[in-house]
């Protein structure tokens, strides 16, 4: 039986082979961009008909549909604190704003948390004159701590 | 002398006591909250206007003045992976989609970072029927890899 | 200014000096016992009338009341895996029984998470003809993945 | 020779297969649902008539059934501190109530821990107008200290 | 209020200031020597009457006596893996003859654990013409997994 | 070449699929039974007979009766602290006792360790009305610090 | 597919095998000599015509050309500190010079930081009576904190 | 007695009270600027005279004089991995390129390191059209592996 | 009551602020230098006479002469891997020639280990026209495995 | 092509095969025997003559004697601190005395370090009438901190 891991390097792979963009897959799943590339890098189980939709694109067989099917075991950094400076700069925010972020939710929200569950994100390009800005939004539920 | 942490704690203090909230030193100060939030928690150094605006506000001396000012050695977790459950959202936000902003920030710009160095940042309340949310967005410059 | 940590410290020293029970105190309070205790040893941030009902049966003062009623920066382990092996062998039940519990959250549930935050817990004490039993139960609303 | 992993990975295989709840196993096995699926992922030794029921039902062959009986070394998670979030809920709770516990379990039974050992655990689904209700009961037996 | 550590810490003063031994420490409180070193270095809980005792021999006053009346949070070592070499040798022989001690119980009394807290252990010197030997012998009840 | 672990794995299987016990190995190699599940799980090289005793009882070949033989790299946990709970018990005492141990090997020995190299161990079931015991032996020569 | 790993290990082996220098290949690529190893490495994407080269050069096939065209995952090092002499010499330079480089960097510049994305690096032989110096030049634009 | 950690921070708050720069300290203790930082920062001894025209410029009393010129025990990062930006960017340098700098070391020079103990370095502003660039030359004796 | 560290600290102050070397205050103790050195450090127990010897030399009262008699936890690094350049080399030696020291004492004295125990060690200065040279010889008894 | 890893593995089998002492090994390479050790298990790089001559001894292909030329990455621990008794007697002895023999090297030869790499050591049998002594010299170049 395929993995999720062995079915996330045959997408990789077939995306590379057939020159398709994650955009690209993502309209053909019919899914927001950034959920269908978590969920075929293995993050999210995909429902049958995105997962048809998806391997029919990646020319992918039937054993990597049932794998991306799959409920995931989550977490996909090799190493608690990611090495990789594309993915270490979203650490160093965390390091440098984290209080501040706990500080802006609680005044804003009182005493809770921004769900990563009931969650969505978003990475934009926005031009701007001093140079392309990348725009990450991070749009999660207010969760008030409820006893 | 006082150090950034002696002052964060005398401004969190006095906050407190004062009943101020981050948005009204923020205005005070004249700058945007998260910079100014950031700035008193010690993560960055304060042009001399903004702190002696801020320790005005908050009813402190110039000892705090002076440390608001100092460059900072930046760095705001106590442990390499956060506890806190509102700040640990956002590394289980790393956890689960890094590699996914990675791919989408390589597919929309190229090899390269959003830099949390060329960066503003802001936490915002959105109302919505099924619970208010909290929408973080990071905005940082794109730096493309360039020898 | 007290901090929630010397706060703790208070309680603990006076209700051994008193003799009180975390379940008295809770009464006090007018919440339950878990909770209490959790907010007592500065897990959760109190409201001004709890707050004021401890201190007054602990015989402590404003400062105290003060550093209850704050946000607090939660975590309470001192090591990442717990040493006190009555805190241990609930770390063990996750190393042993960790997989087990989510195979049956998504099983029953479908894709998501048990809320920590919409959460309580309780501790009892069954009576068993083969020696009296711990019973914790831990009660949380299912929060589902959805993007 | 199977391993106790390989089973493990062989009844998961099979159960998606054959589109088999862990609840359905357990009724063949006889046994808990929670013990069953603990046991199938190799955290407990199955009796051979347990490990026989679940590979008939299965469709497994006697290697896995010699594999599920053997004794196993404990433990599943993959790092100390669980990554998957599902999981990491139950290590946050352990982060903020773990002393809370800890007090309510001396204040009820005096020094001692519950044990984990001779300990049964269950996981339900309660309704709720505000949202299902994930509900962890951990029973152990309590044990004193005793030189 | 003295904590256990200070109690600790006062507990050894007094024992080299008045040149008394573990051994007639524990005479005087009554119990046995590992048991009561373990308990005056903040192991143990000490019920009113030792924790007296060994106050009235080592000179300390009701601070400590109420201390070492205290429930404890166990666990005396600094590092994960100890450093000092009499206690390293210990965790060598964890490191070394570890799952064969497993395999004995497991062979001797079924699936199971020796149990650590209805537990005794004792250091005995047991003369040997190659040389004294360190006699350490560890009792604990049998554990039976048992759900 | 069979490594040391692949001829432990071989011993393991071999052990299962006859039937055989420890106790009765060792019988068969003359050996204590700890000395022999020690070594056969690799932690000690084999004598040429010992080697081939064991070999001809479990009907294993010359290339594992050759690794039985070979000097081994020492060291049989995982990780760090253990996490299986048979295991793991010994470290909580360890944890609990350590310096405890300490104490009493300087008071009956002085400056000076247990050794770890001329030592031998022994796991015994003794019979007790409230529950069969474990008792574990440590007995190993007194080095004391000598320049 | 080749993944960028096995195409460095490919590229090193033929480099030993054709008897090339770095310098050499990266000649043929048209970069600098660190650019060029780095790349082939797999720390860097190379454009096709670079790869297209290195391989002709290196009698390597088309799956390595292919990987090494893809976006790398970078992070080079086996362990957060390296083993290696040659290696860790850098990092003991870091652990005595760090924050020297820092209070430098902020004299001379301001608030900010040296670019490792938008940097260029030489590693250069300088002869010298007393022994030949290795020099190493890193060179990154200054990215002032901007918000 | 001063320490030289107390040394380094009575420097720093000298520096900032009188407004001097490295530069100038540096240029009257007639050093290079990054020796002089390090060694005020507690990573060099200083000699008499170093020491003594560096406490002159910032008004320092003997006690730092003979702190400065003690032997330290090396080591400036707060953790093995920095958290500061500035700082971690040079971390970065070593995880992306250090295995290309050991090829060029071996490739130029034959099997050996480059020396941090013989070693000078030096950090610069050079101007440039598309932003001034922080320049960072590492200057140390080869030293070959020598039996 | 002085530790045994703050009883180490005193040591070295005196010893700058009299201007005496370890091996003047080993002639006065009348030991070897290493064994002095590491005594007055605090890893040995000092026998009366000696620590009376030292603190007579070092000028040192009767608190210091008590603490360095104390029997103590041994272990002198900050941090499980050392950071200072001149332990590290140590460090790295057992890195790069561990095995290789393991595999000379099997084929010099078969299973077995140096002890660090019964063990004396020492520096010298070897003069070498090439640069003198520190040698440094470590000399433990040969303990064999013995069960 | 072979690793180095693999090279020393195949040494080792064709060691034991051959019942060939490293001392044999040693003297067929014609270098000394701790330097051959180490270079056969993959710390250093062989020059052709060395490995030929190894591999003719010890009746290895053309492959091997390639892997024994090539450059290593140095390292051979498979943990941060050893688990191994024999090497790890090594590192106690670093965290016994490390601080000892910094102090001793300062003293001796002023600020500096003992080369790791400008080095060379050995490990002796001394006969011993209290039992047989291994003595380890470690002899390193003298490298001055020299700016």
């Amino acid at each position: 039986m395929t993995t999720k891991q062995e079915a996330a390097a045959a997408v990789r792979d077939a995306k590379v082979r057939l020159g398709l963009s994650w955009a690209q897959v993502a309209e053909a799943v019919g899914r927001p961009v950034a959920w269908t590339t978590a969920a075929l890098l293995g993050q999210h189980p995909m429902p049958a008909a995105e997962a048809t939709a998806a391997a029919a694109l990646l020319e992918l067989d039937d054993n990597v549909v049932m794998a991306l099917r799959l409920q995931p075991t989550r977490g996909a950094l090799d190493t608690a604190v990611p090495v990789d400076p594309t993915i270490y700069r979203f650490y160093e925010v965390l390091q440098v704003y984290g209080p501040t972020i706990k500080e802006l939710i609680h005044e804003q929200f009182g005493d809770g948390i921004m769900s990563a569950i009931n969650f969505r994100m978003d990475v934009k390009k926005v031009a701007d004159p001093a140079g392309d800005r990348v725009v990450v939004t991070l749009d999660g539920k207010f969760l008030p701590y409820q006893w």
